[in-house]
């Protein structure tokens, strides 16, 4: 059975999901739709983005995403459908898949245009759906478009790295449900950089040395329970996407606080790497 | 496969709504459930109704629609079921089903008369469920409840005309997640008092003279895009489901903000519409 | 079908729930996923514990609920699988089960013991996902763990009776989307200490002396509607899940109030039942 699943911002009370899910069942009764974010911030594209990226990769080779983020058709804003990693995306032109794009090259890309038929001022329950619904039948992407070469990208999304190496300037992206602040700025990317080199992170006043493999690594076991004051301590690790993230352990944004709550940290803000050079030994 | 929807104001944290489809499953293994909201605000029936207005029309024919809000059971508030387009509602006799019934004539309503042999003080679970998985085995709505003739209206749903027909006078009924403000005034309404005249909608100290077809249509697209001032702009559509709304183009209430929040506009808040009378050429 | 549900801390928003039901449909496409909540407030156990309490038993026997709350792995805070009352539960070992496990006893709790061939920093898609297919496919819990015999308990979670049985002190262990105030004091627990007799209920400043069977039983009927002022007023109820539950008829926190907004109760406060001594007639 095919799996189609949906990521936008249309929130978790309008009727937006539920009638496109209700489009989706008229048009395919036999079909698997799974939920991965209706809570997307309106209109931001990196947000959706990144959670499109870290989604994506579990589900099996063929689903079909449906991404709904600022999707109403213009002079400027196309509708595409892209195969790539084995897996579909149906969405606007508007930069949400540069950022997958930027890893893994698309198989195909197609600029959607079945517009002429469609007349609509709900482009996802009108278009997406019908698109969507078409590669579950096992159609082809050259019937439903024309095929284009590239993608419009998202602005800043890279990390900066100076000359000489020795410094990576990236950005905060994404704030997750635990208030952990997620950088632009991926484990591979660091570790080529880095080549075994000390460092310092920067992320406002707050400076750190090391890179955890996961939250509870900064608990000290041997001190008891009730003598520990781990919770609320902030610390980096790489996080399951792999990104480098500024995290609290046990953090709840709502009670104890969180990296972004403590060090109030934003979306866009800078975190900067500094690598230590090396002492060459002169003999 | 049968589908059932969902639609409460259980809220996305509490057990409720997992506990009811645990029960659907329960009675009947194989039906689709799908979720349409369960984010309506505690006991809102207006904004439920609007929800489910918008929503129902996309699924399939056959479809059961369970509406959880407001469902104690007490002699005021009696359990109906409702065949309508083809579709099953089954919900309180509160309202909820009024703003669909306005526009399509149901083809049954029942006063469903199960409880007898259930005492619950969680209705949508213990009987929704039960009236529905009976409706998704072919079962007739006689078997689950007698008919009735009326269901009760919600009050003040609908807009004034005044007697010359030179008025629209209409309320807001929803603000959806984007902040966009929906009015009460359908498309098809509008036209008929309108007759081809010029017009000019207030919404508090706003006026608007044009009312466009997508959002993006307020953007003149022949400037460069660094110099647009578009995003934050006041606007008149109808929406996808043809009520007028007022909107801001890529509105986010938590950024940019929204019509809701910069207008200042809010549920029961009147929005009117003067129609300009044509001058009478008298040669 | 196997069905599998999911209670976790995830959030509406990022991609972890997403995720997650890729991974499940990856390891095994014929199952049905039934989110039960992903709104847990971050690293809440007591709330995860009401929640998954509450909702598994609507679920058909032999239903695996995946409970997603703190559940990196480390020396304090081991993976467990229970089957209990022939529903699965696949957790970490951090008082989750505590308060179904002292009410029913298990039939079986194994520590899970899988992890020495994954290396993870996501164990609910890792692990979690793995064992609840494991079961879903209807392997047995000796496969993936060790048997063990106790679990770790939550605190403070039972009520106190004093030793002449004259008075209960409970408490809040959960706030509902209504605002409802649910204490830790069961119907049955409360019957078996009562015997019969008269009590006051003792909630802040308010006093209760009843205790009503559902929310609308506040309502004098008899009275006009316009007349009534029934709406916001205190009272006492079990709930559905037979929890001693302090309500507010017709509550929303954003509007007219709650029992927790206009008695400012939260959780872990203190609501406490004295029982009124029966005089002893002495002839």
């Amino acid at each position: 059975m095919a799996i189609i699943t949906l990521t936008t911002d249309f929130g978790e009370k309008d009727h937006f999901a539920g009638a496109t899910k209700g489009a989706i069942y008229s048009e395919l009764p036999n079909v698997r739709i799974v939920d991965i974010s209706h809570s997307v911030s309106p209109f931001n594209i990196p947000e959706a983005a990144y959670i499109i990226q870290n989604a994506y990769r579990s589900f099996p080779k063929g689903t079909i995403h449906i991404i709904g983020i600022d999707s109403e058709i213009n002079q400027e804003n196309k509708h595409i459908a892209i195969k790539l990693d084995d897996h579909y995306f149906v969405c606007a032109n508007n930069g949400i898949m540069s950022m997958i794009c930027s890893e893994i090259a698309p198989e195909k890309i197609v600029e959607i245009n079945i517009h002429d038929k469609i007349q609509t001022s709900f482009p996802v329950l009108d278009v997406f759906v019908k698109v969507a619904c078409h590669i579950a039948r096992g159609g082809t992407l050259e019937v439903i478009g024309k095929t284009i070469d590239t993608i419009k990208p998202i602005k800043h999304i890279a990390p900066y790295v100076n000359d000489d190496k020795t410094q990576i300037i990236g950005s905060v992206i994404y704030i997750d449900n635990y208030g952990n602040v997620v950088t632009n700025i991926k484990r591979n990317f660091f570790e080529t950089i880095q080549k075994g080199r000390a460092f310092e992170i920067s992320a406002r006043s707050y400076k750190f040395k090391k890179i955890f493999n996961k939250y509870s690594d900064i608990v000290n076991f041997e001190i008891p329970e009730e003598k520990r004051h781990d919770e609320g301590k902030g610390m980096v690790v790489f996080n399951s996407g792999d990104f480098l993230e500024i995290a609290v352990y046990k953090s709840n944004t709502a009670t104890v606080g969180s990296a972004s709550s403590l060090m109030g940290m934003r979306i866009m803000d800078t975190v900067s790497i500094h690598f230590i050079k090396e002492e060459v030994y002169v003999g």
